[in-house]
């Protein structure tokens, strides 16, 4: 696809993402890690206009010089910024400034990319696009969130989170023991946090061809695995008894019935899908509970052609650490994953909130261990 | 005035305040002293819908069910609400929906309001008046508060904060020695808080015809007021320090000049407007550094038939505490006022803020002593 | 008495009530409002020796000059000091050391009274006198604190903290309007908090001539007094709330049965003796619940010629702030009283863990309203 | 070595540690991680009671059933316990106590280790050898940590932390690719983090000979190092920041030159000792700057054949993780290392704070990343 194409059908992609909110919706940051919509819309932008229109576009006059400070996510080398707490508290610049500040990039950014680019140029030019799409996830996620998180349990849109069909029947697959490569080799795009392709020896294991469903959830519920500190870490056990959590994130329980917020609002909790919306250590803990454990990112990646994926993001047992041989970009780039990689629990995988054209094998995501806002889940090795 | 027309008149003056607001400025919560503007129009409808429409208007159809979680504020009789610091977190009920809600109520108001009232209805709706008017106040200096801590400082109005003319001479009245009666006494109506009307005894006092002006309160700074722990209380000096104050709000120090947010936008501070945004803290801090203090309430009172005021709140060194034979009304209204009678300090007279006819010589408001985000200003008694 | 003498026996007085420690109690502060009592030791000594014998006794020579940071209170003018947290982070200087010390610094003051002494110094005499009664009253009730709060409960010593006889019959004093003088009158010493005397205009009322009983109190309890918002100022609910308070402090309820933490160990709460250990907010509410008052400092101190009184520290209603014409002294010693006349209560009387010596009718105590640690009572007014 | 040998002298080491101790330095608890010395005392010797005397020794009297409360750390299954912070609180039971408890139960180990003992008990005993030797590491850093903290900084003892000499040329040992074998193997005893021995693919790597000094250490800090976000990672800088580092922990700038605590006093630091207190956090940021980094707790085991390690505990870029085949044994003792497998880095090798016969090449401690109370220091990797 030309790179004029690409660009302006992830632009879009965005704004379709927030079609069906009001604007008060864009405004809110219910918790740190939410951001406004508003927000993603203008950071995403503000991306392209600091690291691909201020360098590389001769005469480019920059849209408003007080957006860098709103809009910088927490590019150090790039100067001051709103304090990430505090985004929620903005109401200016309002909706219509942001999608004027998205028009206006827009229009620069396709002016430059109708000239021949060069390859540093390029390179840039798919950050931006992965980017902007990990925020595309980000903002869908964040939506759910704050309209979840509201008492009139708001409709987002009649999107599904779920299958159609029960899951399948669950098999578990043999991986032999051996030296595999991982990491990510080919000639599209990648993440720095990919590389370099490696070699890794991995002891025999068996892993499951299926997500843990909501009611194999519930069986945990039922025989009491939220009060029973034996499954959980001690900081897990710590996080369960100080946030009073005694199920996933979006579940009530109403008149003895599980209900949980989806993007459709409040429904009844289907059994036969995936279970979602829990931490890390509430993944631990389950697996803990059924005598097996979570695989790591690297018996993940090489058992992934195996089965299916894509519907969750999957914790794994890895911490978010570099690959032999990573090193980051020189300059702001170089601030994009490598700061990161301390006190994280890798996620292999996708999820239904990841955009088309976003997943790859190799790919490798990472929250903190409590964080549940993510359409997370669960699969097992045995 | 027909209690019609007075109504209308005064829900229309609630909306005037909001006229110049873009839909985000409705939202947002930056502290959580500061309600979002939506949350105010709503809540000011839901005390006419809960304390006057349910219990006096037959078949009176509650508008949304879930709105007394929403906007009830804290009157723990009427049920479980949203928690304050979360009344910024909500982006529905929409700005829109909850003016249609207004609408609503208003409509069933003027229904009710033809027909012949009793004096308990009466006096509940005088309540109501006097409510929404304590919260047109508040709303104009949330709304400041919301913008003038914005980052691009967006102009409110073209509304003047000051006196168009240099302050007069200041002279200090002399008010001699004796029994004074303080507290409200009339037909009109009064907070529950300003009653019984009662005796006390005055030792003389000589108390300033002037606010403090910010010249004046430039000296202070200047002579290091914030930076010497002797004209300080010991918990002021620790809101000095924790909070790195060293100007009032809304003060910013540009190339070596003070300029001041302002309902107009960022402009140079003016040396003859009176002091505003200070805390009593500061206020009691200024006091000392002149070898002076600041009035009890009972001496504003009584001497302040010899002065101009209603520009700012005037802190007094004054507790807020029940006056003798002080009783609260059974029920949800009996949470109006007394409820709040510790740890805060009584403030007299009125601000710019404060709406037409809404200010008189007994009326008390409180604060604790760190907040500043009102229009309180300085009034001298040596 | 001869100032030696005085100065020999308060002296004497403080180490007595440690008499029943062992080191190891010496040493825990835990919680930031209770001092380790090795501080209370070291910080009256140093009191001593700063503001007596290093202004008035020539060549003296301070005993460490790093004392003055570990011992140092809330003095601003006298230097830099260990911040109040971490009094019980310091092992050094030992018990042992600081005995030494008091020792050290008692042989210097035997020195210097035998001299003549001039008015200011006599002034400064009395002071410390004073204030090391006042740390003689905290030292107790730290003590209590630090035993109380051990899950081991060991016992103090025999020493009674209650009557021996049941309470006679409670009555109600009836006091007429008028004009009173109150504070301080006569030749021997008051703090400077309880000047100027002066004239206050009462409104009658009738004050009980008893304490509120424990027996009394459980009725509250079991009225359910600590679940009813009614009762209680707003920011004394959510005290009740977040601390999950449903007893005087000390109380345990133990198979059905109440007990309470004396000096003399975990005993049954007798329900004879004055109820103890209980907040403002608790005061307060129980007087609501009854449907009555606190009396206001003034009021207390008019009445109490007409009954018996020191048993409990009585909570009034009045807050905390300067009689007219109060000064403070010029330096450190004016930062005894002035700086702390806000946000806190005037407790009136005197408790059994008053040094002898140490109670008058105009004497001013102070506390924040929600705390609980001295010997606390309830007087009531209708 | 005969059991009862062996017990008595790992018991006795560590009342040696506490030898140069005043009452008052067993008692304190500054920061949450450092627990009094006297906790020690006793929790190690709650260990045998709880885990041998209790299950295995007929007849056993418990000491006081009190003390399970008081001693228990972190075992969910042996019953509630003291809260972490509290320990700090508690000046009951005192040391006297506490050492005769010592004394009763090691009477009561003696007679039970007298008799032929199975191999279940055998198993447990040398955990709990290794257990009272791990507290004896936490031990002499907590006592630094007690005494260097106190402004008196008062000696421990003529224990020197240092090298005699210089350290000698720092080479880079190269390591070939390839599979190794790591984990313990062999018939002494072992943790259960461990296990199971397993191969690990290796990328080629070369690492220093020697641990990076404090001259080296003098010149990252001179080089800016703690002002230049580039060298952290995010939360490393937010804790730069927030607890305002500026040099390892213990190092105090005196009139322009770095001197540092140590168990002699604070003395001018060393150029040429190891550096030490430093956090992980600091110890990447010192490898980035180097444009190095630390190694993995696979390369450190494969490599330390060739080095020599031992003056300070290692941070290794690896997470605190399972090992395939990991498991837990059932019961209270499965809480020993498996909860904590979590948001923690591994440190390899051993400290001067490690006692005699406790370290090996397959060791893994683990703490958070921004703890340095311990002896750790920095080896480079390129």
């Amino acid at each position: 696809m030309a790179f004029t194409e690409e660009y302006l059908q992830i632009r879009k992609y965005t704004e379709k993402i927030c079609e069906p909110l009001q604007t008060e919706d864009y405004v809110v940051q219910p918790v740190a890690d939410v951001s406004p919509p508003k927000w993603h819309l203008g950071h995403t932008t503000w991306f392209f206009e600091t690291f691909i229109l201020m360098p590389f576009s001769l005469n480019y006059q920059v849209y408003n010089t007080e957006y860098n400070y709103v809009f910088n996510s927490y590019y150090e080398t790039v100067g001051n910024r709103v304090i990430r707490t505090d985004r929620g508290n903005l109401s200016r610049p309002g909706v219509h400034d942001i999608y004027q500040y998205r028009a206006y990039v827009d229009e620069a950014m396709v002016k430059l990319l109708a000239a021949p680019l060069n390859s540093v140029l390029e390179e840039l030019l798919r950050l931006g696009f992965n980017h902007e799409q990990q925020h595309q996830e980000l903002l869908l996620t964040d939506i759910k969130y704050i309209l979840g998180n509201n008492p009139l349990f708001p409709v987002y849109a009649d999107k599904t989170e779920v299958l159609n069909e029960a899951l399948p029947q669950a098999d578990f697959i043999s991986i032999a023991a051996g030296i595999y490569e991982v990491g990510y080799t080919g000639d599209s795009f990648c993440f720095d946090n990919e590389l370099s392709r490696h070699q890794v020896y991995l002891q025999p294991f068996e892993i499951c061809s299926q997500l843990v469903s909501n009611g194999g959830f519930m069986e945990f519920i039922e025989a009491g695995g939220y009060s029973n500190f034996n499954y959980w870490h001690a900081e897990g056990w710590d996080w369960v008894k100080n946030n009073h959590i005694t199920s996933p994130m979006y579940w009530h329980r109403i008149e003895g019935k599980w209900f949980n917020y989806t993007l459709k609002g409040l429904q009844p909790v289907n059994v036969d899908d995936p279970v979602s919306h829990i931490s890390y250590y509430e993944a631990y803990a389950f697996a803990s509970w059924k005598g097996m454990r979570l695989p790591t990112e690297f018996e993940w990646e090489i058992a992934a052609k195996s089965f299916n994926w894509g519907e969750r993001w999957e914790w794994t047992e890895s911490a978010y650490l570099p690959y032999p041989g990573f090193s980051k970009a020189p300059g702001a780039i170089g601030e994009y994953n490598g700061k990161f990689m301390v006190n994280q629990k890798v996620l292999r995988g996708a999820s239904i909130a990841t955009p088309p054209n976003h997943s790859r094998i190799t790919y490798r995501n990472f929250f903190h261990p409590h964080l549940r806002w993510q359409y997370t889940g669960i699969r097992l090795v045995k």
